[in-house]
């Protein structure tokens, strides 16, 4: 399709495609596992249980290991078919083409890879021909060489392993592998997704069709993106402006170094641009930034729970003076101030602190995060104060000498977890979290746990002060120019 | 003490510090866990199993768990005492100097803080105190307000966990958390250490006085820093010039913003200095210099393990199109460039690599991690590569969709951890690798596995590409101003 194609057409394909009463998954190997043989997205409709209709195609037949058939073809297949998912090898796409012309679909993800990114002429003409049966039948395609659609409201997904919950974050990934983590990170983190799309190729679909989709999108709040190339500039600038005047959008774009962009080009055939172009484009546009896939959920995670934060001046609130020291440094390094707190203040957290080796000044190293006894009016105290905006509590869950027993640990954790929960939405001013990346096995359970419990409740948890900092001080800037 | 303390009666009180052979930890509290009742330091010895005698004192007798005598006090003991361990409350530091003096002690540590760090009148009225009374009894102070020795050679520790196994790097850690995080984490990567001293508020032997003995000392390669204060800054800057004409230097500097040198001056009673003045410093003297923790064991693991690297340029090998992109921009943005393989090189690759979704230019997003068939003669056909100086593999733990079950990933792992361990001593040129940090339980525990096993065989590990590329840029650009 040329970038002329009609907004309306790729609007009304993607509300099919994120919305489909019924998949037929072409190409399932029913002895493969993992993604080769197709059968994952067969599987996830069953997971999510909310498709009406899911079908596996195999020319050879038979049946799959749960006893449904497997059809020879879309011709055989009862029913309508929503969407077609391709899984059959490269040299097979064109008579399922046909096929789904003959079936009335309106829409396939080709999971398929193995055309113009690969560089090969006959490869590259194969994609071309692929394209004009498309075009010529009237149906729109996602990809290839991606892993399409995950519509946790619609219950269609590249894994059989997400969470069930629908969110109001949506996203759209040139990259597969960072479509499957930024999903499956983004839920350890609490972080639910309305819609996510892997969109590879984007031979006929491409960043701005997904992107306009999701900026009217009603069932979406915040959209993020991991870009490799851009198919149609001045379109992606006026859609990236639209849907950033809506609602925030995030943008991890790769390929914005020399050797980045060459990797660009054989991963997905994109052509990735300057640096310096696209900071131009953000600053048009007003998106948000990012460098990495934790980056851009640092960023969906303050877009959402931090909208309250009225300035940076931060209260920093943990234990240990060597990493008060540092996460000060962290945060003036970002330009995130962290001052001292009132004469008034520090007396009164001075009831509760032994005076030997703490501060109460900013950082407060306090016993706050060892001892709970005084957890809420110590950070009321803080939160009264008037040199500070938002209060950043930071902590790691790595078992120490003389932590105690498993069992303690877990009280003192739900403890906290629960106090945490309280001051979110007690205290009068934004309260954020940082817990350090685990290095035990009982750290991970914890930190898996944690950041689910306090991300449910709506708090902003980041994997260290670094990040927060970071993450806050692009969200101010961001604000600061939506304004 | 001052500034001109005589450089030879440091060194003697250190070689008596790090190898004492007997020692007595004052203020022991049978029943308190953790570090407050001094108890880690006494049991530590037991554990290393290496100091001829360890003593327990506390004013009101009884015996330890063990059935061990608690003296009552120093006179008491029978024997000599090398390292008096200090967990008395801060008021009683005068009579235990007394109690030292007559016992003719050579060198305390103290625990103990609650000293000039809090900033009150009379704390640092007692700190004066104490130091007059040490200088009349010549008795050097590590301290106070730390966490003290740490020598795997001596058999003297704060933690009674830590490995028995001596290694060639030292650390001195103005913060006693850092200290402790450094040789746990550490220890996790396979850093082994000669000797670690975390040293508090320095108000006797200093920041120089430490470095000082490292450079003389013949059991030490690689010696880290955490600084937050210098006390003496042109006698820093002549140690650390010295020192690091020796062998190589890494320093973590706290306190370097604003906010940061607040924070420093309520922690260890430091004045800080400006990030500009530290950079002229770091230039003139010659050392690494690091923003955290995990950087400041990137950079030690990097000067152990990758001193064969002839250049920058790098063969980033690993699966995952998306990864390899923001792996390719992370080197790029770090001056460390990724050109493209020869053709000749692309095509002995493509033998073994599927054509579709993968590329062998450079990132090589082949199939080399998740399929180990063809990893040695892969590797080496990219080590053989002129256009590049270094191998970069990368992966992550985290199973994924049809990864399979856990003793058929425990043996792919465990082939992996060969192959790489093969190809390190096999290989032309330097492999780094980069282990993704683990999102889950079963990705933590192999994490931590393969990190101590690679490690042991004296492979290069980091947590992330960013993070190696970073430490390479440091190494490199170091030791250009070396030559």
């Amino acid at each position: 399709m040329t970038t002329n194609a009609s907004d309306a057409s790729a609007a009304a394909a993607l509300e099919v495609a994120f919305h489909p009463k019924s998949i037929a998954v072409a190409g399932v190997s029913p002895g493969r596992t993992g993604w080769g043989g197709g059968l994952m997205f067969y599987r996830s409709a069953a997971h999510f249980g909310r498709v009406e209709r899911a079908y596996a195609i195999n020319p050879k037949g038979g049946e799959l290991a749960d006893g449904s058939p497997i059809y020879t073809s879309l011709a055989e297949i009862p029913g309508d078919v929503d969407l077609v998912i391709s899984a059959v090898p490269a040299s097979a796409i064109l008579g399922l083409i046909d096929d789904a012309v003959a079936k009335g679909v309106k829409v396939i993800h080709s999971f398929t890879a193995g055309f113009a990114e690969t560089g090969d002429e006959d490869r590259v003409e194969l994609e071309a021909q692929m394209l004009a049966k498309l075009r010529a039948g009237g149906i729109r395609l996602i990809g290839p060489n991606c892993m399409g659609i995950h519509s946790p409201i619609a219950g269609v997904s590249w894994m059989d392993e997400s969470s069930t919950e629908v969110g109001r974050v949506a996203l759209a990934s040139q990259s597969g592998m960072h479509a499957s983590e930024i999903v499956r990170l983004g839920e350890q983190r609490a972080v639910r997704f309305s819609y996510a799309v892997s969109y590879g190729n984007a031979s006929d679909l491409n960043e701005s069709d997904y992107l306009d989709y999701f900026a009217d999108n009603d069932e979406t709040d915040v959209v993020l993106a991991y870009l490799e190339g851009v198919k149609d500039g001045p379109r992606f600038l006026r859609t990236a402006r639209r849907l950033a005047a809506k609602k925030p959008l995030i943008v991890l774009k790769g390929g914005l170094t020399e050797a980045g962009s060459r990797a660009a080009s054989s991963h997905t055939g994109s052509l990735a641009g300057s640096a310096q172009i696209w900071e131009a484009v953000r600053r048009q546009a007003n998106f948000i930034s990012v460098l990495n896939t934790d980056e851009l959920l640092d960023a969906a995670i303050t877009v959402q729970h931090l909208r309250a934060l009225a300035g940076p001046r931060v209260a920093v609130v943990g234990g240990g003076g060597g990493t008060s020291v540092l996460a000060a440094d962290a945060c003036g390094r970002l330009g995130i101030p962290v001052p001292w707190l009132t004469e008034a203040t520090q007396r009164t957290l001075g009831e509760h602190t032994p005076v030997a080796g703490t501060s109460v000044r900013n950082p407060v190293d306090s016993n706050i995060t060892w001892n709970q006894d005084h957890f809420q009016e110590s950070l009321a105290t803080i939160a009264a104060d008037s040199n500070i905006d938002w209060l950043l509590l930071h902590f790691g869950l790595d078992a120490g000498p003389g932590v105690g027993d498993p069992s303690e640990r877990r009280q003192f954790e739900d403890r906290m977890v629960e106090n945490i929960r309280e001051a979110s939405t007690t205290l009068s001013k934004p309260l954020a979290v940082a817990i350090r990346p685990p290095s035990s096995v009982s750290g991970m359970e914890a930190d898996l746990r944690i950041k689910q419990e306090l991300g449910a409740a709506g708090v902003a948890v980041y994997p260290s002060v670094e990040a927060c900092a970071l993450a806050v001080r692009r969200f101010l800037d961001w604000r600061a120019a939506s304004d």
